[in-house]
């Protein structure tokens, strides 16, 4: 083969991207199982998070509307760089859409060519579930048995089979304003064969429970929990406060105990400790998984994991869902890029994509 | 039809992904024709810039590393979200790939719906090219017939080809630092019949010229123009020097006559006059295009538009490329986001996309 030839084909390579669909997504994430993918990005995302200082890491970027949200998140290390897409609409069910989508690409730093357009939408309850149990795993008393899980929702089953298969946990108590998800969410817990009880209240749900995951979707800053319902020992991981104006826990709920976060900067603004002076203490996960810090110090502590959801997450489950994929053979080739024969002659392709004597200079002849 | 079976249709048409290849987007200019999408997308764009109170807007958040940058680039009005991923890595000629590629997105902001992604390698050729001619509309000499082409690669055709269809300029001055790359600016614009002379140095290529036109590639602080080389009433066009310490002006230039940005904000950071101390005058262009502020006062006053890339540009190209692409129908459908029966069980999905006995039950009970 000439050096031209084989220049060309290592070009066609390396600028070649493939796309994961959310039906291809869904496929993967269903051969392999959905708790075994959740452990899957679990493993990813300790991995990732015990190298924290190997990425260049910033807050996320939002576009605020009266109705919603539209960020971008990107995070790079020295070989890969990611980002993901992501609304939060809250009102969306009036159009039967889902209240967050998302889908998101990793790249190669070393050249820029974007490798992998993947659907997020799936793959984002995956990580933030596994997520959640990596902190908690961190975190919860290894004995927890019960969790209440408030905000019955598109996120919900993806936490109860997170925590029943990464931590043990039996029994899930149930309550959301909207008793239609609840039922959603019951039957599935039933076909999982997963123990569940629904209560009328949030504080009912809470009560006695090892773990407490609050999970809901308004974009106000509700007070899901307040400090009266929280006992000695318990976990609260709280999901659903991710956004400025958006929480759900009272403030006396944060100072029940330590509270810890994904990345400050982003957290600070974003997370239930937006409600919080700027010097409120809080630490990074990442300084507990890698034994820096104490989690938890004592059985009758009550620890606080506020999060918001962090690109770095969506690092791992795109690498994730990348190998996963690549091994079930279940991507496709897109042409994002153009291939070109000599990258100086962009015009050269575009000239040529019908013929040197088409319109490109038929529209020259005439505007001349 | 029911009206659960109408809300699902309707989810389904909202849900819905447009998918614009490098490959189709090549088709779609070369069958409109490279100087009349040039032309429809500067008028796109002086629209947008003349509603420039209208948009959320922000510098763009770039990823560098020693070898290149990766940049997103956000922007909003209240209907339309739009953003572009870019890349800039001058040694991507050792794999055969451009120096710059490039993607975007439009999004429905009412829903967070991304409504098309688009290749934009190719159209940022077009986007650029078309925002050179329009801030040359409003501050160049209108008898202006002769532009210097400094840097012949792969943006440097349609430079040419929008200042000779919007400006009227007849002849090019080119000089390139690799003989090779204007070989071949020379071979395309001998045929599409537009008028060329190659010069051994900047200088010379420089002398003369009404328009200066700068767009190399290299992420060096480097000084293409010198002040001596600068005439009364030559109005130059910097496109190269387009991120931290990337820069071809001399400091000496931009003091030679008014400089006229995009975005303030992220010019100061990305621009030429990153050089300028924090309270050197500049004038953003939408201000020139709205009437507010006169543009060039003289025939004798020389004019300097540092242009960067913003990502407004983008969001017109990609509204241009949305509604040509249409009328030609030459996108294509890709599931990017999940149609969900029922909006808040995405795990019904994900259960049912094999079956529900399939291995999703099955990774439950194994791990139970």
């Amino acid at each position: 083969m000439s050096i031209h030839r084989k220049l060309k084909k290592e070009a066609v390579r390396r600028a070649s991207t493939q796309f994961l669909s959310a039906e291809r997504a869904a496929e993967v994430i269903n051969r392999k199982g959905v708790a075994e993918c959740i452990a899957g990005v679990a493993a990813y995302i300790e991995e990732d998070f015990r190298r924290w200082n190997d990425f260049d890491k910033c807050a996320r970027l939002a576009n605020h509307s009266d109705v919603g949200v539209i960020e971008l998140m990107p995070v790079a290390d020295a070989t890969t760089y990611a980002f993901k897409y992501v609304n939060g609409h809250p009102g969306n069910h009036r159009y039967n859409l889902p209240t967050v989508m998302a889908f998101g690409v990793l790249a190669d730093v070393a050249t820029g060519v974007p490798v992998l357009v993947s659907e997020l939408t799936i793959t984002t309850a995956i990580r933030t579930a596994a997520m959640s149990a990596v902190a908690a795993r961190a975190l919860a008393r290894p004995d927890s048995k019960t969790m209440a899980l408030i905000g019955n929702g598109a996120q919900s089953e993806f936490q109860a089979l997170a925590f029943h298969h990464l931590l043990g946990v039996e029994t899930f108590h149930l309550f959301d304003i909207d008793a239609a998800a609840t039922d959603k969410l019951v039957a599935n817990l039933d076909r999982l064969g997963l123990q569940s009880k629904r209560f009328g209240d949030t504080r009912s749900a809470v009560k006695g429970c090892d773990i407490v995951t609050t999970v809901t979707a308004d974009k106000t800053n509700a007070t899901i929990l307040t400090p009266e319902m929280i006992e000695p020992g318990m976990h609260i991981n709280g999901v659903g406060g991710d956004c400025p104006g958006k929480t759900e826990l009272h403030a006396g709920v944060l100072r029940k105990g330590p509270v810890f976060c994904e990345f400050e900067p982003q957290s600070r603004i974003e997370g239930d400790m937006q409600q919080m002076p700027a010097d409120f203490p809080v630490t990074e996960l990442w300084q507990v998984l890698t034994g820096r810090v104490v989690g938890r110090s004592s059985a009758d502590q009550v620890t606080i994991y506020d999060s918001v959801g962090f690109a770095l997450e969506d690092y791992s489950a795109l690498r994730y869902m990348r190998d996963v994929a690549a091994e079930l053979k279940m991507t496709e080739t897109i042409s994002l890029i153009p291939t070109l024969a000599d990258p100086k002659n962009l015009f050269g392709f575009v000239a040529e994509n019908r013929g040197a004597q088409g319109p490109v200079l038929a529209a020259v002849a005439a505007a001349a």
